[in-house]
């Protein structure tokens, strides 16, 4: 944990169609439950710089991306986001809720596009320094079962078209993140019904805010 | 030297108003006649991605820039020009000149910007791997010469806005890299009329291409 005054910075993960919308709003309501002032935001976006970026990364109707060039305008998205919008909030000892942060470019990157964790790490030293986020919830589910979901919210971008094994490897890197940092890193079933999800994101949350007192 | 199928890759840099589209003719006149095939490109820029980029890098009505965002956005255009331009054009024997390349992020992000070199230098291993320019041009010219001539052209960019200690860093970058590689980077002082800057221009690249041979 950080000094007092400092906001807690929590990211929310997953694949496809695991649900990160509704248990964000569920994180929100627990944050406003225990009077905790905090703001939320997500990558790739978050600043008038990133959303120009996501567009740039999501769109389909351009020529095929470059995996360096993906993983640097992901970084170079999370530099302005941390100068701008989520050092200044956890400085004034706002919490952060992001949806996705770098455990997705090692998922996604690294083992998505088969960059490997080593680029990775190397570029998140350099725009990060030491920060990492305090607490991180990763929605795990199936592939197969996440793209059908994703499918049926209607048309698709540029991730959201990929292959089968471009997400089990996503879900792999996720999986094996969450071993090597199991402190911080708490996986949820998000294969079961929501309500069940919700609730063990609650308990996790709560679990989280009673530590962090 | 590269193997002999290989194209050439020639770099020109300097701050602004040093004359680059003038002299970048001159290289492409000397390329002609000699009997070259060649690419002209640019960077930031060179790709579709990497022009949406520059606009992105080079608009003045948005919130400020982080400069790590910048530098990463540099080197994303880079990979995507790299792997889709220049590499394929130098691989099938096609000499490449781009509008600034590298040295223009050391001496911008790394001068400039104050980043320092070990940050862009991490960056162009990890973009570029092994891959240098054969032989760089910098046009020198005192940084308050350069700007008047710069703002005689009209508007000015988010880079051509900054004050006159920028510059003098940018140009004590490229300085500093061409005491560094004194057989790659070749310095011509732009301060004189433009006929003299091309005569020179024109014999460095004569030079080259005899030596290629």
């Amino acid at each position: 944990m950080k000094g007092e005054g400092r906001g807690r910075f929590i990211t929310i993960e997953g694949g496809e169609g695991v649900g990160k919308t509704t248990n964000i709003e569920t994180l929100k309501q627990r944050l406003q439950h225990h009077g905790i002032k905090h703001g939320i935001t997500r990558e790739p976006g978050g600043t008038e710089l990133g959303e120009a970026i996501r567009d740039l990364l999501l769109r389909t109707d351009t020529t095929p991306l470059n995996s360096m060039a993906e993983l640097l305008l992901m970084f170079a998205a999370r530099a302005q986001h941390l100068a701008t919008v989520i050092e200044p909030q956890l400085a004034a000892g706002t919490w952060v809720v992001c949806d996705r942060f770098t455990d997705a470019t090692y998922a996604y990157q690294g083992g998505g596009r088969e960059l490997g964790a080593g680029a990775v790490a190397q570029l998140e030293q350099l725009v990060q320094g030491e920060l990492r986020p305090d607490l991180t919830i990763i929605l795990d589910i199936d592939p197969e079962q996440g793209l059908a979901r994703a499918r049926q919210r209607g048309e698709l971008d540029r991730f959201e078209q990929e292959h089968v094994e471009f997400f089990a490897r996503v879900r792999a890197t996720y999986q094996a993140r969450a071993q090597e940092e199991p402190e911080r890193c708490r996986i949820v079933d998000a294969g079961r019904p929501l309500a069940e999800v919700q609730a063990d994101v609650a308990a996790l949350i709560d679990g989280f805010i009673g530590s962090a007192k």
